[in-house]
């Protein structure tokens, strides 16, 4: 196959869960394509790195100073909540249920990759708390080890800041089924039972 | 979501099997590389469509005038491969089987489609038999109703030209079980049984 082909096969492998035929099919579709729409790809991949930097104060992605979520002025300002990354920010919004401020941390505490308190947005999250006069910091990471560690890290941390701390609900997902729902997971749904 | 980061994720939707959901994972995998490496790809996009064009000869993508199985001289001359898609050469080359030169129609019959001869590369195909004293031409359309009305429409074009012709077997694959292979090709497979 020419370089150029086999150049553009190899950078597709790089994608997640895209392997040598995947990549090979893509590269395919891009030589069958109209010119235009390949080069709009193209251009639109330069352009999210070129244009697209972290929001000054959530730390969502933004193209601007700020994000669209933290200028706009019908979210409720005194409430923050506390995600990982900037995808569990849009599946939270997509639940149209939150209607606050967020607050992006670009990872989790992993003491085994190295990752202390010092590589996550900590410290700006403290300084908004009293800046913005936040009653109440939702914890919102994934209920993994690394999760629930840093969800109890930055509960510490807070307290003391006379803030409302709470942490999304774990249990049986809606639609879920008990026989399939794994033991941990119900044994959390016990033990947050709600009274009727 | 900002804009750049939108629009990548609709040109994302254009590539085959990406959906909304695939889009975004890969957007944001793409937001969170290194830039260098999301510009390469970008870039490898680009060259593609600017380098590759198609072999003068057998009509095989290559980023020269020729491709690199038509002026290979330990590749048989006098035996040409026709299939529909590029894809379907690099299939036959992995096999290792074949050591002749190709043929790319791009595309298949299909009165459906509006597609007749004229849409096909066939007549470059014609003219290679006498230029390149062919002596063997293997059809290797697929086994769809297409590509065996190509293969039937070719055969009887080639045939006045004096060069024997032959078309790849169909039958049960290297591997297959009996049990789960479908009625159509036990059925070929029986009438194109071998002497053993």
């Amino acid at each position: 196959m020419s370089d150029p082909i086999q150049n553009l096969i190899h950078e597709l492998t790089r994608l997640p869960s895209v392997g040598e035929k995947t990549a090979t099919r893509l590269a395919f579709h891009l030589l069958k394509t109209p010119t235009e729409t390949a080069l709009a790809l193209s251009r639109a991949i330069a352009e999210v790195k070129e244009k697209v930097r972290l929001c000054n104060r959530c730390f969502h992605l933004t193209s601007g100073e700020e994000c669209n979520l933290c200028i706009d002025p019908r979210r409720e300002g005194d409430r923050i909540c506390v995600v990982e990354e900037p995808l569990d920010l849009l599946a939270i919004e997509k639940s149209r249920i939150y209607r606050g401020r967020y607050h992006v941390l670009h990872g989790v505490l992993s003491p085994i990759d190295g990752v202390g308190p010092d590589q996550l947005r900590i410290e700006p999250l403290l300084a908004r708390i009293p800046a913005e006069q936040v009653r109440e910091v939702i914890l919102a990471t994934n209920p993994s080890v690394e999760g629930e560690a840093t969800a109890i890290y930055l509960a510490k941390l807070l307290k003391p800041m006379g803030v409302r701390i709470s942490r999304i609900a774990h249990g049986i997902p809606m639609g879920g089924e008990l026989e399939y729902t794994d033991e941990l997971t119900i044994g959390r749904a016990l033990t947050d039972r709600r009274e009727m």
